[in-house]
């Protein structure tokens, strides 16, 4: 193959430099984070890669787990272009997905597992899900997603032994069940030819109607996980507590980035302080991630709970900003806070607000306020930028010009699945169009000042009032509604519903939200309902920053 | 563009997974290490990047140098294609060359300062360097190279203001001084379309015949730089001493890597253990890299000369396996060593001796052979097999069976500038062929056992010359060892060792054999032992060609 090497205008596949240069098997193989996991078996196979309550795998343990789920997969018929989704808890088989799932060719798509059965359902047809691997505990609701589907996937039912005690398996949905679905044979390690091959599709929560299913390859997922690797200083005496989801942006790519470097992955299947301290003590845990909310559940433990370890412990937070107090309790608790920046279109983190040397000498609001910017790009992203959506001029680095975050470079997504017009519009003008407001401070450090209006994030989860507001209005006696945020200490933010009824209707709280019960995944659940007249425009459009300022008000 | 994607023998480019989903300025990048100075100059633009006796340069100082290098060499329509050769130690302009060269879409060609004035010369020519910047310490040899040109580049003069007291700069020989080249202009940074684009052209020291040119693209660089900044634990505070030479391997890419990860360059002029521990001792140092001459160089210090130092200091090392008493040696001084292996022909180091726990139960001894091993592959390098070179399948690991070290992935080279059949023979059967002959042990680490050629036939037992050179230099009064083949009428060939002991060792043939005798099987004892300082290369390698002609010759 010729290649043709162009360095702006000016061709230069004639230099001495390109002719007869060209790539070969010697010379060139595509990035994949199948690689990790291979390496990993043959370079650690005693090591303990998982642990999972009483249970651990090596990485051999692991490595051949995985090798086993994809030869389970092939002998299934599933292959390239196949879609393979897992609704399950942070658990080893989730885990094993990453690599058994994209070793088969397939596109792993983890579902959140808060999600009410209509979206799991949409997302399995939309996704075109060949297999659904899914713990037991959510059997109901696999149940009821099955029940929409003309030509259902095949089950494959998670019965974890290390199941909670306060959890409840229902009964199995599917024909086999996982350890006996993964078989005796494992296929050898390859992975693609190419390295923009499909690895992931995870989707959003949907701001607008459904969710969009975001694309991701594997030369994206390497090097984020690289990324994440260089900019949380991972390496093999790494400990790794699960308290980030996986199934959110697979991990932040954590799922691959701690493999690479044969850290320890430590599972949990419930985000619970208790939890969480103990895992921190016994396993010797030096990292973990997670939303704000996590921190604020750590912070807020009963003290007999609370525990200091002799080791550092960092912590990468994002989803919304670490407000001064959760930054100072952790610091008080002997934790590092980190704060990352990122959406599921971009593999999660993308910035990081990197720590200067300067700031430790500053009094602690500047220096939490330092920390809970956005910040600067990762090394493995190639821009970030705050830009006028209009005209995409960057915004003069004052720390006031309002701008939209944009964002350039190889950890950003594919594109949104069968939806060509999301994926013209999130790409317009060569960025990624995040669709959050923010400002460039005279350091080059970006700072979120304004979601995108219509998404509320709740306990680390994005909800969108479009959707809410949807169900709202499906009621027979509702005529109008608004949801919008309103500010919480302990969840950072919650749904707040404005509606105004039927004259002559009789509706109450828990009319509504026994509505919302019935048709949405319970965290998107309003958790205060008022009633009465919206506030309108002269055009008779509602004023939601009306609606704001009531609901931060409100007591 | 359509992008066809393939997974074995099965086109999935009409999957929904990348249909529509091609890429695009938003979400492509070539990969590029110029990324990093980009990176570096915006996020940490007043702290130290590199210093240089008593002068230093913020990253902003960093990074403007650099592209103000660029916007010089394009004034002198110095492009795409074009070569720029650099002759100078470790001192800023080698560094600022690592970036201010490629911006210009050219390719950087740092020269070996011990080469000799013809090689010199038909390095240049070959590589048809444009420019050529030398430090004046060099001025009488460019002055002959350049004689033997028929067509001379533009050359600049670095007239270092850090030149060591014992250095003598020659008068100088071009038009201009580099810190005058670089003038006020700076260009923007922008790197390559292509990541397949050449970035650096690297002769090997050539022990038969015409020295090779090694090109280098943008990706390897960008890719192996992340592997080193992973596998030596690289981060923000990394302070970097450059015993290491920038021309071997561009410096195993840590030019490129220190800056990823926002760390601060130390540069030397000389390996001089006077200047190595105070270096040290004044920026506290925490990396450096360096052939194990370079430890030798440092045990045997004077005690006057050797400090400890309340941080610890990693050294990686390679070239050659670190014999047992340099590691213990080194770890006595409170030094970390971990070895490293690799080639000019990948970037520098592929593999490392990757640490496992059980390592430190070890005796020294043990464990220090473990230490010494080549070990496995980077995270960044696709593969690493040892092979039989005739049918290319890999060797049983079975610690014994003798094959060729084979490479492959992402940070091999192109291939060799304008030789085809040297490019060719090096990647027959789609692996990079060493020449290195090694074993596979049964825990997957690959060690290399000789050169193809080190390996002495006599009376039909094969010896290892590192095997007898490693007791060598376990004896307390030998700084230096080397052993070759004698060619003998009636053995075929015969040991002989070539020992340089410490100055004021009373040292003879006796005492020598004794210690063979004690530590070797018989017929792996030297025959010969002649003392003397050893021949070195350029790049301070022992040159067994001359000790072979040497031995062939004695009687």
């Amino acid at each position: 193959m010729m290649l043709r090497v162009t360095y702006g205008d000016s061709p230069v596949n004639d230099s001495i430099f390109e002719l007869g240069l060209e790539r070969n098997a010697a010379n060139h193989a595509a990035l994949s984070p199948l690689s990790f996991l291979e390496r990993a078996e043959a370079v650690w196979p005693d090591k303990t890669a998982v642990v999972h309550g009483s249970r651990s795998f090596t990485y051999a343990e692991f490595g051949r787990r995985a090798r086993r789920l994809a030869a389970a997969l092939r002998a299934r018929d599933v292959g390239p272009g196949d879609t393979v989704a897992v609704l399950a808890p942070n658990t080893p088989p989730l885990l094993e997905a990453h690599y058994g799932v994209p070793l088969v060719g397939a596109v792993l798509n983890p579902l959140n597992v808060r999600l009410d059965a209509a979206t799991i359902a949409f997302i399995l047809e939309h996704g075109g899900a060949k297999v659904l691997i899914a713990d037991t505990v959510f059997a109901a609701t696999v149940r009821e997603a099955l029940g929409r589907l003309p030509a259902p996937p095949l089950v494959v039912d998670i019965d974890d032994p290390e199941r909670l005690p306060e959890e409840t398996a229902g009964a199995h949905v599917g024909e086999v069940e996982y350890e006996a679905f993964l078989g005796d044979e494992a296929l050898p390690w390859t992975w693609p030819a190419d390295e923009w091959q499909a690895i992931a599709l995870n989707y959003t929560s949907g701001t607008t109607g459904d969710p969009k299913g975001v694309v991701y390859h594997h030369r994206g997922a390497f090097l984020n996980a690289m990324g994440n690797a260089i900019t949380m200083g991972l390496g093999r005496t790494s400990v790794y507590l699960w308290t980030l989801p996986m199934f959110h942006c697979n991990g932040w790519t954590h799922t691959w980035a701690v493999t690479a470097v044969g850290g320890t992955h430590i599972c949990l299947r419930r985000v619970d302080p208790v939890l969480i301290f103990e895992a921190i003590e016994r396993h010797g845990v030096t990292n973990m991630a997670g939303a704000p909310i996590v921190l604020n559940l750590m912070i807020h433990a009963p003290d007999a709970v609370k525990q200091r370890f002799p080791q550092r412990v960092d912590v990468a937070t994002g989803g919304a900003a670490p407000p001064t107090p959760v930054i100072a309790a952790m610091e008080d608790l002997g934790f590092r806070v980190t704060h990352l920046y990122g959406l599921t279109e971009c593999y999660g983190p993308a910035t990081v607000s990197a720590w200067q040397d300067d700031w430790a000498d500053m009094g602690l609001a500047e220096r939490t306020g330092r920390m809970a910017r956005q910040g600067v790009r990762y090394v493995t992203l190639d821009g970030v930028s705050v830009r006028d959506p209009a005209t995409l001029d960057p915004v003069p680095a004052d720390g006031t010009t309002l701008g939209e975050i944009m964002l350039r470079g190889n950890t950003v997504m594919k594109g949104y699945l069968k939806n060509p017009s999301a994926t013209d519009a999130g790409f317009a003008g060569g960025w990624y169009h995040t669709g959050d407001l923010a400002v460039t401070h005279s350091d080059g450090y970006v700072e979120v000042k304004d979601r995108a209006k219509d998404i509320i994030i709740t306990g680390g989860e994005n909800v969108s009032s479009l959707e809410v507001e949807e169900v709202l209005y499906r009621h027979p006696a509702i005529v109008e509604a608004a949801v919008v945020a309103r500010p919480d200490e302990h969840w950072g933010e919650t749904v707040c519903a404005f509606v105004a009824a039927k004259d002559d209707a009789d509706l109450d709280d828990d009319d509504v939200l026994h509505w919302c019960h019935d048709h949405l995944a319970s965290f998107k659940v309003p958790r205060t309902v008022v009633f009465g007249p919206l506030p309108k425009t002269a055009t008779g459009k509602i004023q939601k920053f009306v609606l704001r300022e009531r609901a931060r008000v409100l007591r």
